[in-house]
């Protein structure tokens, strides 16, 4: 969900959509994965695909080293419960006409009785008219409703080599007043909280307000929405805090989403069932109308972003 | 709801709990009411209380002016919906043994067919054991199910001279992310964005992050929540915030409350009643909770603690 982008760049030509995910090379497997039932050969024709997404160019070596460390991480973990990306060739990869904007999306569903909806990751660069360039990665998990347990959320936006916008968070997927348990178990009890509080304290991190009232709702309460200004720090400072502080900090809330959320095993019951249902369409719905339809089309012209967007909403409204 | 209190103050001698209201003078009948029922004469005997209340001593002229405003406005607009303060002498004023710590609270109870469930404010003041006093007023307002608009919260916590927190919030009643119509209506529509945006530009203005997992979800995506630090900026210049930012902007918030929650018509079904009056209850308990029944008796002694908690009680729990 890199739906927060397009509230970010008030010069309009370089909001942005989409996060991605890839289906990528056979992970080593060092790490014991969760429930896996069965272990699905990837389609050799999403090779190209995947190896441009994971290249994470345009971006410094710490930004892409831990794009792929997030992404093999996923695919260690989860990987037998997800199906290969199966999205056109031109929507793994897109580029608008004048060839200034290239993008790659991979979107990868859970198989049944996986708890994954869908995983999905993307990077997107774009030359800025003013110069310089705006690049975005992410990588964004959804469950089905066979689960309560929150979404996972991680995105960097970084609109010059000084300036980064980083968003990491657990999204709930109930409302929390109504569900102290929920609040407890997921936020309270895994001290989510204390990562927000590590990043507070670099001089450079001011804190980011999205300017969707939307979004600001959908976020839970230990998320970190902020903007890292390193203009006065000297150059290589940028990399010095991705290195040494987001870094740790997106692997070790990965970390929680995978052992509490992803893998963990939650009741749900038939009524709740009904509502989880209910706010998951809605949440997905109202994604694609805030993030993507606004934006794609300044980015990519009308024609590419139909095409993205036709690819998408079959994820989002599914 | 001085629920937010509790968090603040990490040296545990003044952390504080409650909020109140004037059942005060009558109110000249300058502006309309709204869908008043009937006229309830004060009680006479609630003068002592009430003049203690609304004296709101401890604190600078534009912070005292501008809670004896907020309060004088609820009345006038409201005052007609509204029953008097039947809380007992020794919990409408209240002091700890040491006689280092003075407080107030008023509740007023709306009567049928309000929409008003009650209205509390309350000023606290308190010696700090460091020097200096901890000084807090509180006006907040709660509706019944009746209807689905949004509470009134306003608070200031000035633990010295040049260091106010500032608490502003419409706090919803309904999950955001499944009622995209009611962010609308009350949050988007009104524009309350721009006063968090305007205070935000004040170079003494930081944000104010609460502790509470629980009170961040509560409020609402517009909440201005702030400190406020005139250390570096001399003498004077915390009144001239107050005057000249918080009191423009808090009267403006009251207003939009008045205007489109408290007098505001919605309707609201049978199954959405019951929904509300869950919500609301649990609200009211985990706020008495985690605000009241932790602070009180560390700043008042567990006798005088339990008095008015006990009091309190009656309207969190209804």
């Amino acid at each position: 969900m890199a739906v927060i982008v397009h509230h970010l760049l008030h010069p309009p030509h370089c909001s942005s959509p989409l996060p991605a995910f890839s289906s990528s090379s056979r992970p080593l497997k060092s790490q014991i994965s969760c429930s896996s039932s069965s272990s699905v050969q990837m389609d050799p024709h999403n090779n190209e695909g995947r190896t441009k997404f994971k290249a994470f160019p345009y971006v410094s070596a710490p930004h892409r080293n831990l794009m792929v460390d997030l992404v093999s991480t996923v695919e260690n973990r989860l990987d037998s419960q997800l199906l290969p990306c199966t999205l056109p060739p031109d929507v793994q990869y897109y580029q608008n006409q004048s060839g200034t904007g290239s993008a790659t999306l991979h979107i990868r569903s859970g198989h049944k009785p996986s708890q994954i909806d869908f995983i999905l990751g993307s990077w997107i660069h774009c030359e800025l008219p003013t110069g310089g360039a705006l690049n975005i990665t992410s990588l964004s998990a959804y469950l089905n409703p066979s689960t309560d347990a929150p979404n996972f959320l991680f995105e960097l936006i970084q609109s010059s080599p000084t300036s980064l916008i980083l968003i990491l968070d657990l999204p709930p997927r109930k409302d929390l007043v109504l569900s102290p348990d929920y609040l407890r178990t997921f936020y309270e009890d895994t001290q989510l909280d204390k990562h927000r509080q590590t990043l507070e304290k670099i001089p450079e991190v001011r804190p980011y307000v999205s300017s969707s009232l939307y979004i600001r709702s959908l976020v839970s309460p230990t998320a970190i929405t902020v903007r890292i200004e390193t203009e006065a720090s000297g150059q290589g400072r940028m990399e010095e805090v991705i290195k040494g502080h987001i870094d740790p900090i997106a692997k070790e809330v990965l970390e929680i989403w995978l052992d509490e959320c992803a893998c963990g095993e939650r009741e749900v019951g038939e009524t709740e069932r009904g509502y989880l249902e209910k706010r998951d369409g809605l949440v997905k719905s109202r994604t694609i109308e805030i993030d993507l339809g606004s934006s794609l089309p300044r980015l990519f012209g009308p024609e590419v972003a139909e095409r993205v967007l036709g690819s998408v909403r079959e994820f989002f409204t599914a």
